[in-house]
């Protein structure tokens, strides 16, 4: 399977410490070595890194470690290929684009019997179970709201009702996100933790480096993260419940609200 | 205006030296700094790197310089700022999905009074007339052929028709990719050359820089690229005439055939 590192903030901030223990796992501390990718939103723009090289040994992860670009919507995964091949069309994140936004996802887990019709014009261009789930999800949500987006709280019910239903078919832990917030689906794992005043000091589980965010950050900033295994050694991270959806929006999950 | 740099080959090659001199135009030589872009087809997966600083100081465009991606179609693109603020999401090239496969599009020039009715799921992200442009000729290409992709002949005479209506508009230099062929149209210039064996040096125009392509390539290779401005001062670049399409496959432009 893959790994998820999702970043969602009120104000755009780097992830390079985060990234920096996270990309260790494909290929160093772990065996996610069949590829890697990272999305970085810049206001409504995309940045998109995808490499079929393992995370360690890439020159573009390499990169992204030492080149600090500032986002509020950050997802990353590595890659552990179940179903389609080493390939950089299969390759997370995928970028589509509905309603004149960017929306990217990305997808832990391995789906079985998972064949839904689509008839629209979001087509997987790769050959993973992942795409085809993100085309479908998109599709869907095309078809609920036609050519207007929905408030956040109906994107939210909808996505709700989609990942359920696409998790009868395997284990389906993913993140999407459009810019403006980053929705979680748990299967089977996802954990995350609200960074905030007063920061402390972190420790990265995959690498000897730590960061003493009081130093980096204002007592205005709040950033979530959220992963599919613990970063850090010396923060206590957050389990979802399994069949669990949350949205992120400004650094935080957002409680259950009516429309 | 902008620039534009394409690259079709029948063998993945790399673009360093091209882009090297290319990307020297995007502050240094030229006035283009409203930031930069290029997209690399590798089977029919993207790479998009973009980026709105200017291309001269950006670390990406650095990391291209020196990182050879091998590639059968590439785009690339440098902005002098026309329409529509300087911010990512009006970076060239831009990229979208259709018959799941990835469509690649950069444009040159200055459309006015274009607003074509937007009815599908092709909007707009950013504020450009460029990627209104790319929206309205994939919208029109589903229209015409529905769900069902074409061949590559009736898809040039598709974007025949479409790019003719288009640049009545205005200045309308753009190119376009799906990965197995690229489309080059001529509004006002486009130039194009295609080296084969037997192979000589380059020089480049921006850069003192020259390299004896006979050293890294083999015999069958085959590269064209097409360039707003000739890249190199001893090769002879042959201009488009305006309002003419070509469509390039496996590193030579493909005369004219029926369906």
């Amino acid at each position: 399977m893959c790994q998820l590192l999702g970043m969602n903030c009120n104000v755009p901030t780097d992830i390079v410490f985060s990234f920096t223990g996270f990309a260790k796992r494909g290929g160093q501390t772990d065996e996610h070595k069949d590829g890697w990718g990272i999305a970085f939103f810049e206001g409504p723009g995309v940045r998109l890194f995808v490499d079929h090289e393992s995370a360690v040994s890439s020159p573009i992860a390499d990169l992204i470690q030492r080149y600090p670009i500032k986002s509020k919507n950050v997802l990353a995964h590595i890659r552990k290929a179940t179903q389609g091949q080493i390939a950089l069309e299969n390759c997370h994140p995928f970028v589509r684009e509905l309603w004149g936004r960017y929306w990217v996802f990305a997808h832990n887990g391995d789906l079985k019997n998972f064949a839904p019709a689509l008839h629209g014009t979001f087509r997987p261009v790769g050959s993973t179970d992942s795409e085809l789930a993100f085309c479908y999800l998109l599709q869907e949500l095309h078809q609920r709201f036609g050519d207007q987006a929905p408030s956040q709280a109906q994107l939210r019910q909808a996505l709700n009702e989609l990942t359920t239903e696409i998790a009868l078919h395997g284990v389906f832990n993913m993140m999407l996100s459009d810019g403006s917030a980053l929705f979680a689906y748990c299967a089977t794992k996802l954990h995350y933790i609200v960074r905030q005043y007063p920061f402390t000091q972190a420790m990265l589980s995959d690498d000897d480096l730590s960061v003493d965010f009081s130093e980096v950050t204002t007592p205005n900033d709040r950033v979530a993260l959220i992963v599919t295994e613990p970063l850090t050694t010396n923060e206590t991270w957050i389990p979802f419940a399994s069949g669990e959806l949350k949205m992120f929006v400004d650094g935080m999950p957002v409680t259950n609200t009516s429309n």
